[in-house]
């Protein structure tokens, strides 16, 4: 049942040779990686605005130099990121390039930081996906928590099934997205050159405001920076490509770039002409879309539309989080589970770990994760900053052909990731500051785990000039609760295995009732030898172990080994299970965890 | 760190021999076997006011010509129980007397409504007494069901600690509140006599009252007799009492009868001679006692210890409960696990289990089971008729001495039983009819519990003519997963059973690492035969039980067994399980359950 349930939900098992076949081709790779990069287009350019209202509407001009100066991060990061695709084709991103040229510990912060990202991206962007839909359906607004968690199983679902099926289905809203916006761009741009909005909407370029300082520029610039969180993706994920992987992701990554600035800049434009001021209501981009076609069907269009590319945006995390924990988990940091390849190929408990915990956010924080936000940008922008120091070091020491260019490149990154983090902290403090824990206890966890695999690689491995000693003999010791077939069944198998020894133990809680047995053993098994265990508590694993340890120690000396051999009832239906004590499963599981001891289980299958 | 919170909270445990000291001397089985009878006096007199007040104030006289029924009543189940006590002396009251003089349905079905409605009797009681505290500190109310689980955990801990300690300690509250009652009964009653309570306060017994009619009078006459749920558990648990038991136990009822009497016709006579109305707020004893005494210390102390009792109510059921569930699971008819005495000696399962259902029933009805009373008390008078009408039955069928006057007794109380039980489904049938669906259903569940166990009963018993064939031989496999140390522990321990064939078998996911295990395998252990297993769908499971179950085939033809010995990682730290995949213990279940295999587990302690 539960296996065809599964059959249905994510498919039939493929081979492992199949593998060639779930790898993403460049238009369903640019749809499933750069939906979290391109969903930011719907808040980022609003970000910015909201630093600059406290001044007043007249310093929405300066909207316009802050985009330029986020267009030349997104550039220094999209060159910067080409150059690691092809410096490290395997993937890995920001763990691997700051493990390899910073050192482990950096390394660590970074893997740490965009594992709890990729977390925080599907919480956060899922919520926001669901609140855009319910604010458009009001009845549905008490169910947000329950929408976000049905929409965070879909995708989790969809992502099991492969991550090509998960491609093909979730590249359509994707592009009508980029088609919608595209669309309001087009139509905007043209009303403002055919001078059809008003000039008095705006204050021109270059008018003096009053008030504004250089910390409320870069505050606004670090608020627009959050647009490119994402775009790291493609470079974790370079493994899902087809061959060549580096090169197909190096031109997805261009495309991603050329778009995102496209868009990015086409919003800021419009809602600088249109002298959109934001709303705690309305949306930047819904107002943009509202003054340029009305409430009319393309007004719809662009809002259905950014609903389904927030949601999406949570898949641009399951395509990374479940690579980067390969990683992770290769270099024995993380559980070794993170590296199995599931039913279909994908890294399921990868895929099932991001889902699960960001459904544990969504519930802690009732679907209301807007304040996650700079936390997130945050997280981002340590390992970018990470990542791009770590290339300057690489250029430094190898110098390869034309590394000036390269190395400036990614000085230029560097630098302005660096300030951009800096920002965050000064002007977010209150929302930021659980990254300077988490981030030391997520490498405490990190290095503790790869300690204790190290701890049983050592104990593991065998000594090949001096092989174990052989073992001499068995004693074998067999629980009897009655004089019934299981117990003979039992019995029987003992008396097979050749054993120096096979004693039968019966625990009474009664000096009449341990006499009357040992009368009718006597009668039915003669050659078995029985021990009776009195217990004064009604206990059956104390004075068992007793004996146990006593017969350890004495089958120590001779290096016999002792061995328990225990029936065990399987009843045919599993309510049957609650009808009997099995006693048995809770002395197997005393005396295997709390000793030494070789545990043998003789199933009793019942028939009725 | 468990056992000893475990210690802390129900004490050190106790040797078999020290029952005796568990049992109850009459003062104390009184305070805990009749804190639910005499806690019925705090809303059982309301109850047939609410029910006369439909025709009018006038009406009320007619409370003391319908307490006078309910005594009568009263009066003949205290001498027929007092009957079945001497009769039945080993306990199981009207499960018993049923099932032996009226056949094992009728058995069950008396059993089956007790079972259920001690679980009654502890939700609706605990919620009682928790409105009554709640009610007085208004800042609580919104903590009802806490506040209620708090409680049931409490009685659960008092009652696994053992019976006589929760009676020492429930004792207090018990005499507290008959003398509070006491008390206010004189104090009302002198008061009555001395000519302070003014005559127009009430209507003169006899005035003629249009509308009253005798369905009326019953359904005021059954609400009544809601006060005298409760009665039966001392015949329940006659094994609880110090010996000579039954003499104990009858002398106990009779003065529970007693008080019971007294504090209800109490009651019942001042509420009619201060010509109280009932009322949502305020309860009829508390409009007594603020009449009797102002709003002083003796109105506060009368209603502390109400809601004290009606709190300790519960704590009959978890005294009658855990001794029935004995008698049941004697018989076959409920899991044999409530036959088991704990640490303490009590029957701890069936406490826990009690303890556990009613805190599920208080969470499912949000703390509002005022309207399960009538459920309950229906739940009550079907064994209440159904023990008399088995009385009857034994002594028309024994007729010993004094014969006659014994079947009159039980005769009267079972048609009193009867009436009351029939005008319960007449006139609160909405909420009464689950009892209907649910007794069938709970029959049911015991016959199919008992054929479970009788066929399992037959399958187990052993043919003393023909001994089990002796198993010819053994064939031992063992999965390995590398060559490690723990590999070379299993293998160790596999060769030294003297099976006629040790084979090690290695599922591999890649051709290539198959070819490079088996070179150094060969190297490694040239003298056991490795059998190396291709997965193309990495599982490990599938493979491995084909495996199996060929081999099982080849040994079955000349009675061998086939043993899998699988090595089990036991880790230093509970959470070092995670870091490991676990698979035997995922091989090990599954071949158990699903296989008739032999599972032999060779633990491996980490060090470290």
């Amino acid at each position: 049942m539960v296996s065809s349930v599964k059959r249905f939900l994510i498919g039939r098992p493929l081979k492992s040779t199949e593998l060639g076949e779930q790898k993403l081709n460049k238009t369903k790779a640019l749809a499933v990686l750069s939906s979290d990069a391109l969903s930011s287009v719907a808040y980022g350019p609003e970000q910015i605005l909201i630093v600059l209202i406290t001044v007043g509407v007249a310093a929405f001009w300066y909207s316009i130099p802050i985009a330029l100066g986020v267009l030349i991060l997104l550039a220094a990061l999209i060159l910067s990121y080409r150059q690691i695709i092809y410096a490290y084709p395997h993937g890995g991103g920001a763990y691997v390039v700051s493990k390899e040229n910073l050192g482990e510990k950096y390394g660590l912060i970074s893997g740490g930081a965009l594992l709890v990202d990729y977390i925080l991206t599907v919480a956060v962007s899922v919520s926001a996906g669901t609140d855009a839909i319910t604010s458009a359906f009001p009845a549905l607004h008490d169910h947000n928590v329950g929408i976000a968690i049905i929409f965070v199983l879909l995708i989790t679902t969809l992502n099991l099934r492969g991550v090509t099926e998960a491609a093909s289905i979730l590249a359509y809203p994707v592009y009508l997205f980029v088609l919608a916006l595209f669309i309001l761009i087009c139509t905007g741009i043209y009303n403002v050159l055919t001078h059809q909005v008003p000039a008095e909407w705006h204050t021109p370029v270059g008018t003096p405001i009053a008030g504004i300082s250089l910390f409320l520029l870069l505050k606004a610039f670090a608020s627009g920076s959050s647009a490119l969180t994402g775009v790291e993706a493609i470079s974790n994920a370079i493994p899902n490509f087809k061959d060549p992987a580096p090169n197909n992701a190096a031109k997805t990554l261009a495309a991603m770039g050329g778009l995102l600035a496209l868009l990015f800049s086409g919003i800021v434009l419009l809602a600088y002409y249109y002298g959109i001021t934001p709303n705690d209501k309305v949306t930047v981009v819904s107002q943009i879309a509202e003054q340029t076609f009305g409430r009319n069907f393309m007004y719809f269009f662009i809002q259905g539309t950014t609903a389904l590319i927030l949601i999406l945006a949570a898949n641009t995390g399951y395509t990374a989080f479940p690579l980067l924990a390969v990683n992770l988990a290769n270099d024995k940091f993380i559980p070794r589970m993170f590296k199995i390849r599931g039913d279909r190929l994908g890294y399921s408990n990868g895929i099932i770990t991001l889902g699960l915990a960001s459904i544990l956010l969504i519930i802690f924080f009732k679907g209301k994760t807007e304040h996650l936000i700079p936390l997130y940008a945050v997280g981002v922008f340590i390992p970018f900053t990470l990542s791009q120091t770590g290339m300057m070091l690489k250029w430094l020491r190898e110098q390869p052909k034309g590394w000036r260019k390269k190395l400036f490149i990614n000085t230029l990154g560097s630098v302005i990731c660096f300030v951009v983090t800096i920002m965050f902290f000064l002007t977010k403090f209150a929302q930021v500051w659980p990254v300077l824990l988490f981030l030391p206890a997520i490498v405490f966890v990190f290095t503790t785990i790869k300690k204790h695999y190290t701890a049983v690689g050592e104990q593991l491995r065998i000594a090949v000039d001096k092989p174990a000693v052989p073992i001499e003999g068995n004693v074998i010791i067999v629980p009897v609760a009655g004089i019934t077939k299981v117990v003979e069944n039992s019995l029987n198998y003992a008396k097979s295995l050749g054993a120096e020894q096979v004693l039968a133990v019966y625990v009474s809680f009664d000096r009449e009732d341990e006499r009357e047995f040992e009368e009718k053993w006597k009668k039915w098994q003669p050659n078995v030898r029985l021990v009776t265990l009195y217990s004064q508590y009604r206990s059956i694993i104390q004075p068992l172990t007793k004996f146990v340890d006593t017969a350890q120690h004495k089958a120590g000396e001779s290096n016999y080994r002792v061995t328990v051999v225990i029936p065990q009832f399987i009843t045919k239906k599993g309510w049957h299970n609650i009808l009997h004590n099995q006693s048995s499963l809770l002395i197997k599981a005393y005396l295997l965890y709390k000793r030494n001891v070789i545990i043998t289980t003789v199933p009793y299958h019942l028939k009725k």
